[in-house]
């Protein structure tokens, strides 16, 4: 595919992750601007006028936005390498459930397990919890929600993941015990060159959560 | 396609009005249950057991849920009629994009204000009034979202129309004087078959709107 491709990101966004993620399992050359979100761009707020957030993919000079549009938009036009849906009808609507699935219910409680107070932190941690246990039961044996090779599941996820000491250390508790088998299938996802060069270390992300914190007073 | 079709829907559910649509658009015969939310099938909570909403397709024993994944799955499986997504992936990316918006940002505030107390029903008021702008500056001067024929945007959004009456009504306010050329594109939307067989009558679903109220007790 012809035409230079700019992702408008930051490095902690399990959103802009995704998309990384994405492009390095294409192959695909890129521009990283990096966004700074107390501060944003004027080139994204023109990029994204509707959210004003990151990721922003701009492929030959033309905005796509939202994480799981950018990833579908990525596996169609680069469709001969690394398919991210599979082919059958059937299974691309499970993988788009499940896509769906973690974005509408555990991206959102990251922020109440780190910065939520009292009963709403101990609501958040079961949540996370239980709605992890669902995917690890979706996961099942598989060595990945794709199968044998990653797929827009595992793309979805996996950015949380970078997450998760920066949720276990601020909330007290620990999710390698209750999902054994995701914080595995997470490590076999850091295996894999795409993912391992996308997503930042787990101690950096915590080192960015204290920061957060502390700016915005919580 | 082969295989039996049977949708988990319920009437005045603008997520299961879209995926009548869909299906009429494309002329598939189906069989319809109705589930009744206050006291849901176990066939529903066998078929959904993630979200245990409607709507839940089945097609040849296997279940979809989803509106948004259920309608992507009819077209991809009954694809040689009447595409609802664009054959471009930039162009799809974009209708992926507004049915997104739909979901996300205007679905939720209905309930608001025709539930919400005083300052909160004041600003869903305000909000649905600024994202239906925003779907009429995206509309422009085409004639359906999807330009000469409909696509999974105004599939996504018109069933939203059908409780317009209801929400102006429990509201007092007025959509139209805000937004005449979304309702002019609604009323070119009932002029189709697929729409207008799958839209319940405003009056009757401001029936419901008021049966709901009681019956919750709000």
């Amino acid at each position: 595919m012809e035409g230079k491709v700019v992702l408008l990101g930051l490095w902690a966004s399990t959103f802009a992750m995704r998309v990384r993620i994405a492009l390095a399992e294409k192959g695909i050359k890129y521009e990283s601007k990096e966004e700074n979100l107390f501060n944003k761009s004027a080139f994204l707020l023109e990029m994204n006028p509707i959210h004003k957030k990151v990721p922003v993919l701009i492929h030959d000079g033309k905005p796509i936005c939202e994480s799981l549009v950018i990833v579908e938009y990525i596996d169609e036009v680069w469709h001969d390498t690394a398919p991210l849906l599979p082919s059958d009808p059937y299974q691309r609507s499970q993988a788009r459930f499940w896509a769906d699935f973690v974005d509408k219910k555990i991206d959102g409680i990251g922020r109440r397990v780190r910065t939520g107070k009292g009963e709403d932190k101990e609501t958040a941690k079961k949540e996370l919890i239980e709605y992890l246990k669902i995917m690890e039961g979706e996961l099942g044996d598989k060595h990945f929600f794709g199968g044998d090779t990653i797929g827009v599941v595992d793309v979805t996820l996996v950015p949380i993941t970078s997450w998760f000491y920066t949720y276990e250390t601020l909330g007290n508790f620990n999710i390698e015990g209750d999902c054994p088998k995701l914080v595995a299938w997470a490590r076999r996802c850091l295996e894999k060159e795409s993912m391992a060069n996308s997503l930042p270390h787990p101690h950096k992300i915590y080192e960015y959560a204290l920061e957060q914190k502390k700016k915005l007073g919580i």
